[in-house]
């Protein structure tokens, strides 16, 4: 039987930020904003959204879904490239619209789609009024041109 | 000068996810997505938004600024709790529709308004088609009833 949750609108405040019922906090699009993290460093991957039935295949089969705003379609991230993220634990925070997913991250080890390991491989750097990008050195793990050739 | 920020529509996909022209891109309420972790633990502390004048003052000033989308204002995270946030380095992400920020937090080193240090402070844990929460166990490190009385 799928997973279903529960409707925050059930709750009180208090409830949903002390309580011990999962109640996703969906915004207008039906969706929850997911930072992925690697398990063991922390380190920041990516940062994606999830629509109930990813949230819940997630949960369920223990490997990463997404929702993709872009191509308006459940994502299994690694489909294509076989980048596959297993799941070793999901988090939600106080008020339950956001989540922290951790995960162990397969194949090559590249979460981006531009081959990195993480997608925040730039930092901002301040000169006067303006912002310049500096790279931060992360190798490319894979060729985005030959993973994603007919895409 | 204040800081100004490049226009994304200016470039192209090549350009803002390769280049170092720093564009955040927007989303249509005038916000990017920010995920602020510890520096030196990685530790997601909490996520938050930012317009281009809490992006703008964060850089300036090296001090976190938020955009509330709840009281729909620009939000100096820590001036009512003192828990202020010091800006170790800001990343941004592939498309540059998300930051991670990387700080130290000062004050009682509690990121979340319950008085956690991370607002992540609970598990989903499933049981056959139910989702339950279970605390991680932080621990509170002030009261927010005391701390924003009269909030």
């Amino acid at each position: 039987m799928p997973i279903t949750f529960a409707d925050p609108a059930a709750f009180t405040h208090a409830q949903l930020e002390e309580g011990t019922d999962f109640a996703p906090k969906f915004d207008a699009a039906g969706l929850v904003t997911v930072v992925t993290v690697e398990a063991g460093s922390n380190e920041v991957l990516m940062l994606a959204h999830m629509n109930a039935q990813a949230l819940a295949l997630t949960l369920e089969t223990g490997i990463a879904h997404y929702w993709s705003r872009s191509r308006r379609a459940l994502w299994k991230k690694g489909e294509s490239s076989g980048e596959i993220q297993e799941v070793v634990e999901l988090r939600t925070d106080c008020d339950q619209d956001a989540m922290v997913l951790v995960v162990r991250q397969t194949g090559r080890g590249a979460a981006c789609h531009t081959g990195r390991k993480s997608c925040f491989y730039r930092r901002a750097v301040v000169a006067g009024n303006q912002v310049q990008l500096q790279d931060t050195g992360l190798p490319r793990l894979f060729d985005p041109a030959q993973i994603y050739k007919g895409h």
